[in-house]
């Protein structure tokens, strides 16, 4: 499958691009912002195209030409300032679902927030608004004619893989390290059974692929 | 037609209620977030509500018990910053919206901004993300299931009203004074033909009665 990852350079995506680099069933190509982001990937060997999520859908449209699956993983960060939480999470997010639909590229995973989906559970968040944001790109998503899943995993943490996770509509908060809500990711690009759905996820005690074909 | 004025205490919502108020067809109804504004409004003799666009979607929909029409005419304004545009002006509004179809008040009037609906348009925007909120916002107002008008209002100006106006889904970019963007709320709560329409309003050489007439 030709995989697209939007955020390529961001924490999971770089995990995901190295992973699906990887991985012989896939052809990974990073779409990242910066010049010197492009050049670095492709030193390295991997495909690698510029879009910036501030350009229009159609330019995001062009950069995937050719993908079968797109990986949403881009964000704003911590960083930058709430605008760029609307341009990039919100906006960006339903361009390039725009973009998908345009390129008839039909699968879509859509990397976003632990109960992202449950407004009720975000009230005493200090990050609200960044709930806001994924709530509604996801929500745009769902909307979509894509075959989407939506993936929300716990508190990001940089520590090794596990390998074992929870994954289900609703969870209690846990954190999951990054490298395995990646794994999850490349498990989750081909299985039929996660079309249409979002989830919840955290480290738990079922290995990655079994767990995700439970979904 | 009882009219619940959400943001009663912004520069627009002030002369909606003043007008509402003197107007025989209407009750209005304003909803404010502070108890002193509460308090200012009932000794002038306006009904008024206590409500926050931050509470949930239960507490909104209290406060609308008995209205026959909501007007969403809140911002989070200038002054703070762009996580308040994600909590009220698009999750707020959206919350109102939900409330709306809880309570069962069927007419709904959005007060968005001009081009909104055209991301084309944003481009050279220094407030590119207050247009991601209000879009956003307004396409969730338009997926529901409400009798919904979008007023979209150019520049906004305190000059005093004119009086006359020009309304169409796409207009080049103008300015109108506040007064007569609630004027023109007031011509369309009643008026069938402006449901689920939104158009740009600016300042032009129609009657407001007529413009709207011609939705």
């Amino acid at each position: 499958m030709n995989v697209l990852v939007i955020g390529a350079n961001g924490q999971i995506g770089t995990h995901l691009v190295n992973q699906l680099q990887e991985n012989k069933d896939h052809e990974v190509t990073a779409m990242v912002r910066k010049e010197e982001q492009l050049e670095e990937l492709k030193q390295r060997g991997i495909n690698a195209v510029l879009a910036n999520l501030e350009d229009s859908v159609d330019d995001i449209a062009n950069a995937m030409k050719g993908a079968d699956a797109v990986v949403f993983t881009a964000g704003s960060g911590g960083s930058t300032g709430a605008d760029k939480t609307l341009l990039i999470d919100l906006d960006g997010a339903v361009k390039s679902v725009e973009a998908a639909e345009k390129t008839g590229v039909k699968r879509f995973v859509m990397i976003s927030a632990f109960q992202a989906h449950n407004r009720d559970s975000w009230a005493d968040n200090p990050i609200k608004h960044y709930m806001v944001a994924k709530h509604f790109a996801d929500e745009k998503l769902t909307e979509s004619s894509l075959d989407y899943t939506i993936i929300r995993p716990g508190g990001l943490l940089n520590d090794p893989a596990i390998g074992k996770i929870e994954a289900s509509e609703n969870l209690e908060r846990g954190s999951i390290p990054r490298e395995d809500v990646a794994s999850t990711v490349v498990e989750v690009l081909d299985a039929k059974n996660t079309f249409h759905k979002g989830f919840d996820l955290i480290t738990g005690e079922t290995s990655i692929k079994d767990a995700v074909g439970k979904i």
